[in-house]
Order: C-alpha cells, then sequence, then structure tokens
C-alpha cells in the first residue's frame, strides 16, 4: 500500500546512542553520546534501555519546548518481548500510547502510523520512537554472552541507543511525502546469524512496490537506504533486484547497518542491526544533511527480520518485512 | 486522545474458538468452533494459533467475496514474543502488514489504527485481526502447565481463538463512531496473578477521559463492556471509578472476561483473559446483537496488562493500557 501524503511534515529529531555508536563514524550527529558502559546508571540492561527511550522522548520535548498536553500521541516499539521498553518508556508520560513490534523496521512503521493519524486529521502532534540495546538484544535472542560464543561473519552487531521524531501537520523543512507499507515475505531462510539474507527479499518487494506505485525510478531519489542488512545483506539486495525487478540499484544505495561504524576497525561482523540502527542513521546523520542541503530526496527502507526463538526451535523459517518512506527537504 | 469518526464502519467479523469457548454460554455467536483439542491439527501450540489466525483472516475475506487485493492493509497483535503468531499469519497473505503489541487491549488498539488509514482516505478495507491461545500463553508467562501448580481464585484463564474484523469507508450497519486511546498506567501493582488489579486504573482513565472528551454521561451508552479485568478486577474498576471521577458505572456495565465462560462450572478462576477474549465477545457476541438491533450504542474498551515477566523478575510493577472504541448500529 503505498500512499502520498499532504500534510505530515517532522518537526524535529533527537538521537542518543552507547559507547560503541559514538566510537563510529557518525557520532557527531548524535545529539546525546554515552561513552562509559552500557548500563547509564541504571541495575539492569533492560531498564538501560528504558532509560535511553525515556531520555530521547523527554528531552526531544523540552527541546521544542513542548509540554506532555502538545503530544497527542506516542508510537513506539523496540527489541524486547512485550516491547518492554516502550511500555516502561509509556508509563512515564501522560500521553496516549500505541505499542508497535516490526522489530528492526519499527521505525518505518512507526512513521507510516504516525502519518495516517496526522493525515486523517485525528492528530497533530505525534512522537514516533524507538530504541535497542546490544545487550538486552543479545542475551533474549542470541546466546548469553558470558558464553564467548564465535559469531560467523554474516551476523550482525545490535546497535545501542534511542530515536525520537516528532510528526506534526505544520510546514516544516522535511516532509513526509510518501510511503509504502511492507508485506511478511519468508523466502524460507532459517540462518539466524544471516539476517541480512532474511530482510533483503522484504526490502526489494517493498521498494519495488514504492518505485511502481510512485512511477518512479531508482534514481528519483538521492539517496536510497535500507536498514538494517548489512554488508553481505546489501549484496543480496542489489542482485535481488537486478534478478527479480531487473531494477539496478546505484551509487545512491547504502545500507544503514553498513554506515553507523567503522566496519574496518570496530568488531561488529556483517555491520549494525537493531531498530535503532536505522533510527540513528536517518534521524541523525541524513535528517541532518537533509537540513543542510546535502540531499533533497531519501527514500529510507528500514527492514526487521521478525524473528521467533521459539518459531525457529520448532524449525520454521524467518519472516521478514520492510517500510519505505519517502522524506523529501523543502529548503 | 479522543477522535470522532466520519466514515469508518465494520463490513463483518468473524470470530473461531477453541474448546472451552465452544462450551461456554457465547458458543452460538463463533463463526467456528474446535472442540476436541487445542492442536487443530499442527505439532505445536505456537502453529496452533497461527492456524486460527490464518483461517480467520481466510474465511472473513471468503465470507465476504473479497480478494486478497480487495484489502489494503492488516494490522495484527498476539500474546506471542515478537507477535509470532501474527508474523506468521502475514507471511500467508500478500497484503500489507502492521504489527502491534498492547496484550490484551490489541483488538482497541487496532481498531483505532485502522480507523485513522480510513479516516485518512489511506485505505478503503482494513482487516484488523488478534489471537491468543491458552496454552501458548501459560507456557510462555506462566508456569509450564505440566507442573500443575495451583492458582490463586484472581487469575484468569487465557481464552483460545482468533478474531477478525473488516473495516471499510462504505457505510454499513455498524458504525465506528469515536474512539479515545489509552495511555500506559501503572499504580504500581505488581501481583501476577492479578490483571484485573493490574488493568482497572488503566480502563477507568480511558473510560473517564472518552466520556469527557464526549461530553457523555455512562448511561449513553446501553452497554460499556472492558476486557479482559474479570470478576474481582470489575468489582476494582467500579469501585475505581466512583472513588476517582465520582462516576457510578450501572447495569450497563460488564466485563467480557466475566461473560465468555460459565463462571459457576468451568475452572477458569475469576474468567476470561488475552486479547481473543475481547475480540471473541465483542466480534462475536455484541456485533450480532448489534445487528439485530438488541444493543445500538456500545463503547468497547479492551484492556492489557504489558506484563514482561523479565521486568517483573527485576522486581518492577506491570503497567496496563485500554483503548476505547464506540460502535454504533445504523438500523
Amino acid at each position: 500500500m503505498t500512499n502520498k501524503y499532504n500534510s505530515t511534515y517532522i518537526m524535529d529529531t533527537y538521537t542518543i546512542c552507547g559507547p560503541y555508536e559514538s566510537k563510529g563514524p557518525l557520532a557527531r550527529y548524535f545529539d546525546k553520546k554515552y561513552t562509559d558502559d552500557l548500563y547509564f546508571g541504571e541495575k539492569t540492561w533492560e531498564q538501560a534501555e528504558v532509560h535511553l527511550l525515556k531520555e530521547a522522548n523527554s528531552n526531544i520535548m523540552k527541546k521544542n519546548k513542548l509540554k506532555q498536553e502538545d503530544i497527542d500521541l506516542i508510537v513506539s516499539g523496540d527489541l524486547q518481548n512485550q516491547i518492554a521498553a516502550s511500555d516502561y518508556m509509556g508509563r512515564e508520560f501522560n500521553i496516549p500510547f500505541i505499542g508497535i513490534f516490526e522489530a528492526c523496521a519499527t521505525s518505518g512503521e512507526g512513521l507510516a502510523i504516525g502519518a495516517s493519524f496526522i493525515e486523517g486529521g485525528l492528530a497533530k502532534k505525534v512522537i514516533v520512537s524507538t530504541s535497542s540495546h546490544n545487550m538486552t538484544a543479545e542475551k533474549q535472542f542470541r546466546n548469553p554472552t558470558e558464553y564467548g560464543a564465535p559469531k560467523k561473519k554474516t551476523a550482525t552487531f545490535t546497535a545501542t541507543g534511542a530515536a525520537s521524531v516528532i510528526l506534526t501537520n505544520q510546514k516544516s523543512k522535511i516532509k513526509i511525502e510518501s510511503s509504502t507499507i511492507g508485506r511478511v515475505m519468508d523466502l524460507g531462510v532459517n540462518d539466524v546469524n544471516h539476517m541480512g539474507a532474511v530482510m533483503a527479499p522484504a526490502a526489494g518487494d517493498t521498494i519495488y512496490r514504492h518505485l511502481k506505485d510512485m512511477k518512479r525510478d531508482a534514481s528519483y531519489y538521492d539517496l536510497i537506504l535500507t536498514g538494517d542488512l548489512g554488508i553481505y545483506g546489501e549484496k543480496i539486495l542489489r542482485d535481488y533486484m537486478k534478478t527479480n525487478y531487473n531494477i539496478v540499484l546505484g551509487d545512491n544505495y547504502h545500507d544503514d547497518g553498513t554506515l553507523l561504524y567503522d566496519l574496518g576497525k570496530q568488531p561488529v561482523f556483517a555491520g549494525a542491526s537493531g531498530p535503532v540502527c536505522s533510527g540513528l542513521v536517518n534521524f541523525g546523520y541524513i535528517y541532518k544533511e537533509m537540513l543542510k542541503g546535502t540531499y533533497k530526496k531519501v527514500l529510507i527502507v528500514p527492514t526487521g527480520a521478525i524473528f521467533s526463538p521459539t518459531m525457529v526451535f520448532q524449525k520454521e523459517s524467518i519472516p521478514s518485512i520492510a517500510n519505505a518512506i519517502s522524506l523529501e527537504a523543502l529548503l
């Protein structure tokens, strides 16, 4: 489903990152950086993630001199079971709350839902937020990190941070121009150490449908950014687009997972992942470069492996999804 | 946030239940009943729940002679970690998908999201679906059932089934008249065997805000239905509304959790719970009685304890949420 929007704009963004991301090449674009450890003064990793998300949403309101009653709705999701980081963030605000789950595709899903409330005249200001935390994700989805299990080179590294966006019906410099909501794809991949392969077909399907519905070529965009396929998933997507749709992705295509870290130096395998990977890259780096005029038309395509350990133990393959959001700078 | 809608209608509903629900007093209202076991021909409970959700969404389309391309969007959520039942249902349909999580408040959340897409002219037909399965929930949230742990009388019994609704912009006999999206509430309750106490304040806050925003008395509605507070939670809500807002809920107030089973005979403690509890009661029983003219104005308020076992192990209390949806029969 592709929708063109009339009146949905980004008022501002706010990004917070952890120590790994603050050593990466995009660190200067983030509003707040934690550099010491992964606890941020909390006692558990789960609470540490709640801390980041609360802080991102508090700070974006403070920065824009908005009170809680000025915000109609918070739309938020994360990777914790029961999206606990978002739920426990939500209880700190007297603001209506919508909880969502599409793993690392959350930020795109949230923008599409937020935009629907604004386009329908049902809300004037909506906060869309997401977070991830390397250790909560490792603990929940992979192996207890104390085991020190070796990883495959196709594995990705879950980013730590929180990202928050205020959508508004008042004209600003960055418009949400259109969106294409993803379908659940599953091509039978069940390698939990290669989420790039799991997610590439979802990114491909969504980008293809977006370009077709909007009657655009891939070259229409100054940038097309999937996230978080990593270096191997990025290559798979290029092949997949060429083979299935005869679409050649050019130099304007990149993957957020390859941009967040210094892949040559940081121990992050195939790149970054987690809902906040796209959140940090798109709402930190890309948003700020769009404000400067570096990029005018950008298609962000956050990708999610909606991976259930229970289902994979039962020998199921891993479904995935991707949502495309077209951003346009009105400078 | 309370929104009045102009153009969102229910085209049809479809409900499927399991053996416990098929022995309850509302069984005749459900479109399909499984009476034998909780597997429905699948090998695992998780797959059994996927089976129900796929079947509900396939059958509602068949019954209404709709093809996949006639549906713009599926909005779905459930109790499994990573909303796996919804994700694995989603991959069976070539339809854009939005995954949501608010535990047992899911059906109300889904209706509010679906309505926002229809009100904004972004979609013409949206399926909203949810499911729960007694054994997947027991296994994930409580104790392995083989342990035979005794339960407190305030515990509830997770319903098994799936419920599906088609929302449309074409006038029908049942209109979605308005909605109030809930805030995350947490009054410090951490008793995992008393979710009625956890959720009653969320129901109270949402009902209060709905009535205030719409300038209505509780007597405006032929029925106000929370779900799934159970018999003790229902009493707590009556007290809470009286004490906090000076609102007396009359004979028009009931809780879905007390209606689904025969509480005198079935071994279900304080009543039914699970996202499909509200789904079955509201989209089976209530919807069909509204079509007959028994009730004209109904406020449904699905309630959810957004309970994370990890957070409760870390000595946290349990947040909750409730969304109110006003249904109106146009007969």
